[in-house]
């Protein structure tokens, strides 16, 4: 098709509009018709849309403000009830996917010894956009088991860039230096503390530092300011730039007037957060599934997936209880975006091959759209509907 | 630099914040310190900013929110109120210019006669985009001068592609045919219409269209819809996106809670106007300008394009008296990013040098800076301070 820019995402916000739409009306998650929109514009279907790196940007910046919102109600003492359990869930939630999908791909695709170790890490991705965004849908986020969730994710994350640095190093069989690997992993928890910390004390000190600009719509574009630098320094020591933008959440929620900017935030998240699915949606190339062999390998894959990091959320959280250790273990299911740029980088690198390539794309994929449906009912009768307000 | 798109649109939008923010401090509009600090991260001073696809989408986004906004403040009866004031001041606004420009690169420049048209279509330009910030900031949008300088913008983009269409013709000494000129001018003319009339008429026989879908943000979403729709519909018949973007509000403009519809546009504006303002400047290269000559013919192309328009605005809009008459003069002045792509298609089709461009650059600059000092002081006291709300 012809390349305009603009038709491309007047399309790719119809699909979010009408996907959401049409999922709703079948009581899904509005994410999940906006992925599954997201795939039939992709390569595998209808070929309409291309993701190049106007879309990347787009759906980059929506998902940050996804998780600038979800940081936005969660407080930092919130984080600081749970106390270890984050940690917890998000270690074994790395752990147990690394050994399953080591062992698949070992053992049922006799694959290498590194790149085994490549697709155990393309296991132990946790997209959290796609969870966040059901728990704010169905007003679940202030609760313990969403803060686990999505505090998890961020452990995940960060143990998941160490994962990652060592199974790539070992594709080109280079040595593995532990210092930088160790040096990169103390850097990033150090960001996420200090930078936490001292925003929230800095705006608790001083709240004047959102809104002493003119523009009466400051506190808001200062605000939008800090989500994207600290994005784009978390990207620079190696973790998702989303990660940042949650950490800015979490510092704007100490601005004593938050609540004014989780709306406006909304409203500008309205627009861009859509870019976010489809576009994920669109990445998805599910050209080379079709086999019996590999539906069969496809299969075992999601099981593998789906049970290694539920059994990781429901033990790490088991002390919330039951049905909240259970909540926690569905929640850190879906591998979404990331599952698939990992998945991506083996590709390109040729770790794998078209077929190892695809199954890691569907598993990704059918991750991310079998949780959002299960949240609303194992939530029960104790969170909000959506409503107009 | 290394090419890290986030880190651009960071230091695009800090830019835009604190370009603003300083200009207010000097009592002068946002604008015009959003503009000066892409000039300066721009290719002339910094060279901090390339403008790349990704930027220029983001530019233009804003730009369309920014006159969907001004739509939404647009009542058609306001429109219809003015009669054919629009058509006259943006034909007379057309034609004078035109002969200015024309007459600067024939008779100073001593260039070709087809390219001394082409110079002529350059001036012929208007940046709604830049007039309509200032008007909205100083809260003037709804007075009689906004609406004909909005108007007149519309209808000199209507002209002004048809004089484009014809001098680019006449660059490569083909034919011009008269009949797909006049259809394009057709075409534009009935899609204005058209579209500004239906939409207006179903959204006003039936509110619900724009909130039946489930998500509570609905109304939003589907305006923006709207919004984006007709923004690629107006460019597909030729006109500036900007023009469908405006047609857009006008139409939403018919729904009762419409002052919902803009406080929630206004914040997603906050975050993507400045990126129009910003890469406007960013697009400016100013290398080649410097010597005594050039500065010459910089100072007589920045006075003919000063007086030209703002004799069409000002005898067009006689009849609201001499003030008002005065306001529409100098708020047709501004050839913002408009003259900068003219004088980019005309550069990048060697019909004029680095030397010419250079002063079409120059003059859209110094058209876009001049204006909105201005237009608070003409104004007088009749107009709101800007205000947290």
């Amino acid at each position: 098709m012809e390349h305009d820019p603009l038709l491309l995402i007047f399309i790719v916000f119809l699909a979010g509009v009408i996907g959401g739409e049409l999922s709703q009306r079948l009581r899904l998650p509005e994410v999940v018709g906006q992925v599954v929109a997201g795939v039939f514009l992709g390569p595998t279907y209808l070929g309409l849309i291309k993701v190049n790196e106007t879309l990347e940007v787009l759906s980059e910046v929506g998902a940050m403000l996804l998780l600038f919102l979800v940081g936005l109600e969660t407080s930092i003492e919130s984080l600081r009830r749970l106390g270890r359990m984050p940690l917890v869930v998000g270690s074994i939630g790395v752990a147990i996917p690394f050994i399953a999908g080591f062992w698949w791909a070992w053992s049922l695709l006799a694959l290498s010894l590194p790149a085994s170790l490549f697709v155990g890490a393309a296991f132990v991705a946790t997209s959290a956009g796609i969870t966040a965004k059901v728990l704010r849908d169905i007003g679940a986020i202030d609760r313990d088991e969403s803060k686990v969730i999505l505090g998890a994710a961020i452990v995940d994350d960060v143990l998941g860039m160490l994962v990652l640095g060592v199974v790539a190093a070992l594709q080109t069989g280079g040595e593995i230096s532990v210092g930088p690997l160790l040096g990169g992993l103390a850097l990033s928890v150090l960001f996420i503390i200090v930078s936490l910390w001292v925003g929230a004390f800095a705006l608790r000190k001083n709240p004047r530092l959102l809104d002493f600009p003119l523009d009466p719509l400051s506190p808001l574009t200062v605000s939008l300011l800090l989500c994207l630098g600290l994005s784009v320094a978390s990207a620079h020591v190696g973790l998702a730039a989303i990660i940042g933008a949650f950490i800015a959440g979490v510092i704007v929620a100490e601005y004593p007037a938050h609540k004014t900017i989780v709306s406006q935030v909304e409203s500008v998240g309205a627009f861009l957060i859509p870019f976010f699915f489809v576009v994920t949606g669109a990445m998805v190339s599910l050209g080379n599934i079709g086999g019996g062999k590999q539906g069969f390998l496809l299969v075992i894959a999601c099981i593998l997936a789906v049970i290694s990091k539920f059994v990781a959320g429901f033990f790490g959280a088991r002390r919330l209880g039951n049905r909240s250790a259970v909540i926690v273990g569905v929640g850190m299911v879906p591998r979404g975006e990331v599952g698939i740029l990992i998945a991506t980088i083996g590709r390109t690198q040729n770790v794998f091959g078209e077929e190892v390539f695809g199954i890691l794309i569907a598993m990704s994929l059918v991750t991310s759209l079998i949780v959002p449906p299960l949240l609303r009912p194992l939530f029960g009768g104790n969170v909000l509907k959506p409503s107009r307000d």
